[in-house]
């Protein structure tokens, strides 16, 4: 069965997108550490970052770099932290997340709810950027 | 002056290397937060990495799996996790944690207190495995 992320990218199931090109989609996580906070994921579907050819492997950074860059612009922050766990969905995932200080890293901290309207304004504001 | 992660390239810092081509450097994290947690630094000096040309930034990824995927082999875990957040050290860096669930990625974990003999077999069992 496709993953949930693959449904995003086929269109199946909404999602909050930031940007797209042939092998890499960027969209809001629907459960944010803070506001801002972005998955980048490769269009073809493998549970591990590492298992990508080299190709994507160094292609979704390249194509992370100008999603944060867009999200530095657009969300007050200091630096955007990237983090790939890789427990939750099966679909290899880079976590982009807008930080002043390392503990806006924690997991533990809890997620924020957000209103649509919400979201909607945030990847705006974001694509705008790009 | 030279970041602390410059003068162990230049070797005037002692680290438990595990791997180094000419553009990129990794060594165990001396405050590990999981026995084989490595860090995967460029050699060119950045406090941010995606300030980093696109070259870098792709590359460092496939340098850094590589380097994930003897670490998997050494250490027994599920998967190994990777975090960029550049709070600590003016030099970019990517943590490579091998983790078992997402509670492993926890910044706020009591960090683990190794003995040089530790070290010294952890990133010789990595490096066997590259």
């Amino acid at each position: 069965m496709a993953s949930i992320f693959s449904r995003i990218i086929a269109g199946e199931i909404p999602c909050y997108k930031i940007a797209e090109d042939d092998r890499f989609f960027a969209f809001l996580d629907i459960s944010p550490m803070k506001r801002g906070h972005t998955l980048v994921i490769p269009k073809e579907e493998k549970d591990y970052l590492f298992d990508y050819d080299d190709e994507t492997v160094g292609g979704i950074l390249v194509f992370a770099k100008k999603v944060a860059a867009a999200i530095r612009k657009a969300v007050p922050c200091q630096r955007i932290a990237m983090m790939v766990l890789g427990m939750e969905v099966p679909h290899a995932h880079i976590h982009l997340l807008p930080i002043d200080s390392e503990k806006d890293c924690l997991l533990s901290n809890p997620k924020l709810q957000l209103t649509p309207e919400e979201f909607t304004a945030i990847a705006e504001s974001i694509r705008k950027n790009l």
